[in-house]
């Protein structure tokens, strides 16, 4: 049997276990890539930490440029994060033939249409399962599974961390504090939480999924980015006593004929029977619309290090079976984008949750459904929920229909106006997409 | 750009929109596949009603033989159903050097072992997406995304005709027979619905899963198959009452360290609160544990038209994309099989929902419960539910904990000699795998 040789930079969580479990399923793998795939180099920070780790000393070193450079690796995997080093491992390795496999979602947001670009021109393959929704299959499923389709949404939960810190402050009645806390001591969240829960993380992720289900690669700046620090727990309970529950959501829409694909992250409502609002904890899960299949969920383990090493695996036997080829069907689009571009955020048309404080006289109300009125803007149902002290304003809740969020938007700037208002107005973006 | 010639076998409403969104999409699958893939003939049981379906007559005959043996087509898509004559369809094809694409569960299940030695000697691929789940790209990933796992358990809705009968008898307390006739208006059913309400239909899709994932064929008649015909609406209502829901799920597990397979097919209770129990109407989905990645779900239409025939334009991508290969990474298993084979019914283990109808008097649950004690089988609750008349007795209801079915069965039929009871034990499986 032939032999397929990777060299791995990075062994952190991740890395170890794709060294761990290509051991323990190293029979499996050679049976089903028909190829001996073995990791012949490791490239770490501290030779002393993985030698504890029961790797054997032959094949550590501390320079990634050994990896790169090798000339009996047919393949290299760089688990190591950040965005300049691999950067040039990626780049480097590439030029001297190597294919590549990443974890790397800021790297690819950032970069993946020069990365892709690369891999094109030197015809060798550059892989990313598990930069997407962890374990879960979705790029394949993209590229693959339901390759015929024009995708018309893909929108879902992304982000372990969110979903976990906005499930324990639902379920558990947290602050957003504690569940953060608690997100930590169990390792759902990172000693920094900030690219996690600024949403920044989800929006690189929405990045990987635009370019490859409408082929042009975002810039990450253009991507609407809102994260879920300032979600209050009153608004979690209003939610809920509607009908909604709070989710962080990468959104990306193409409508038919248009050519702006729409593609933010925000904490969005969604009402309790739907599909996405079940999926608690660390799962993932991501909804597919396309055009001749219809709607489809993909639901699993969005991190840790088993799930994400299971999608490197799979990408480690997909380079072994396959030899390179002159065509490459994974980045076809790399060197010729479509021609669509990220649609505004304020031409985006969405139903809100608008939460003011007012000073609780007659009167209020009128004048608020007036400025909505004058926009056009309806109004789907109206909560003041009881509350022990009026001495800070009442809470009214507002929900309404589909509208233009620019229109929205100013229409809320007027309501700020009004002289009974106490503090700014709180509003959120509600989904109703219908899985069907 | 090279071409990839199709000859398709079957007009009927998948072939039918194979052929439509071929066209439709004609483009963009040749940048996804990097070859212009075209119909170039088509087999028809009548030659009228493809011309006015818009099909040109140029590429129609009604003789298989001649697309079988056109030197021209480098790939079939065999779309008829039954079992000897795609049968032989398929291996003619295989041994003319033709790749084969199938949506054909029936026949996968009693010959598939053989087709798959047979493409494996001659070095060709028979692709089988659009056979389990219609549009979810489920093989796929057992296949490839999450090729590196030892599979624990794969389990789930696999049958649209069964799952909307069971929705409607639940939702709208409708009948069998009436949930059936709405389904047959719907299109749901086929005219003749045996293969569907039966369970075989699932139990084909069971054999195809067990073997891509434990890489052999279990026996049609080995896997243990019970239908929905003879659901009573009563016992549904009862299951709801206790929490429950009633859903037709095939189920193929394997314990670590065993080398048997429980494959099997069943109307099985689950509770309203798991991931499952909330597909409705004509939905596939189904949940696999793999060893590396735990657990995933995938969801989407199970049938119709189109997102079978999204399937199949995804393994006509795949064979237009990899030339062919020396190596099958799909059917490496066909020439060696594991030496896995299927547990008996009477082995497994499961929680049970029995229903008894029992003159009721005092002792009556005493009597019972004693019968269970004795084969170690612990209740776990007992409902006794309000009934309007008492001339036919009452029902009683009991959950039990886990039990292995022989014994479970055994007690049944001892239950059944009591003299207080009336008519035969009805028993379901309970299950409660966790998504986790």
């Amino acid at each position: 049997m032939k032999s397929f040789h990777v060299g791995l930079i990075g062994l952190g969580n991740v890395g170890y276990r794709v060294w761990h479990n290509l051991l323990t399923h190293r029979e499996l793998l050679a049976k089903k890539s028909g190829k001996e795939i073995e990791i012949k180099k490791i490239a770490v920070r501290s030779v002393e930490k993985a030698l504890k780790q029961g790797v054997p000393p032959g094949i550590l070193t501390t320079d990634w440029k050994e990896i790169v450079n090798d000339p009996d690796l047919d393949a290299i995997v760089e688990l190591i994060g950040g965005i300049d080093v691999p950067y040039e491992i990626i780049t480097e390795a590439l030029k001297k033939g190597k294919e590549v496999v990443t974890a790397n979602k800021a790297l690819l947001a950032f970069h993946g249409q020069q990365i892709a670009s690369l891999a094109s021109s030197y015809k060798r393959r550059i892989l990313f399962e598990a930069s997407v929704a962890g374990g879960i299959p979705l790029l394949q499923a993209i590229q693959d599974g339901l390759v015929a389709n024009r995708f018309l949404m893909i929108s879902g939960i992304v982000n372990a961390t969110c979903n976990y810190i906005l499930t324990e402050m639902t379920n558990g009645r947290m602050s957003y504090a504690d569940a953060l806390k608690k997100a930590k001591e169990l390792g759902y969240a990172e000693a920094d939480e900030t690219l996690d829960v600024s949403g920044e993380d989800s929006a690189h992720k929405a990045a990987i999924l635009c370019a490859l289900s409408y082929r042009f690669w975002p810039k990450v700046e253009e991507i609407y980015t809102s994260g879920i620090q300032s979600v209050d727990p009153f608004d979690i309970q209003y939610a809920g006593e509607l009908g909604y529950v709070f989710k962080l959501l990468a959104i990306i829409k193409k409508h038919q004929d248009s050519k702006e694909v729409e593609i933010r992250v925000h904490p969005t409502l969604l009402r309790k029977d739907h599909i996405l609002s079940s999926v608690s904890g660390s799962f993932n899960a991501v909804i597919i619309k396309g055009d001749i299949v219809g709607d489809q969920l993909f639901y699993g383990r969005g991190a840790g290090g088993d799930p994400t090493a299971s999608a490197v695996l799979s990408d480690l036997v997909e380079l072994a079976r396959y030899p390179h080829m002159e065509y490459n069907p994974r980045l076809f689009f790399a060197d010729e984008q479509t021609e669509y571009k990220v649609m505004p955020i304020s031409e985006i048309i969405s139903r809100y949750y608008l939460r003011l404080n007012v000073v609780d006289k007659p009167g209020v109300l009128a004048a608020i459904a007036e400025i909505l009125g004058k926009k056009n803007i309806g109004i789907s149902s109206v909560v003041q929920p009881e509350v022990s002290s009026f001495s800070q304003g009442v809470p009214l809740i507002i929900m309404v229909h589909d509208a233009k969020e620019k229109y929205f938007k100013e229409a809320c700037f007027e309501i700020s106006r009004l002289p009974f208002l106490k503090g700014e107005p709180i509003v959120y973006r509600v989904e109703d997409f219908h899985v069907q």
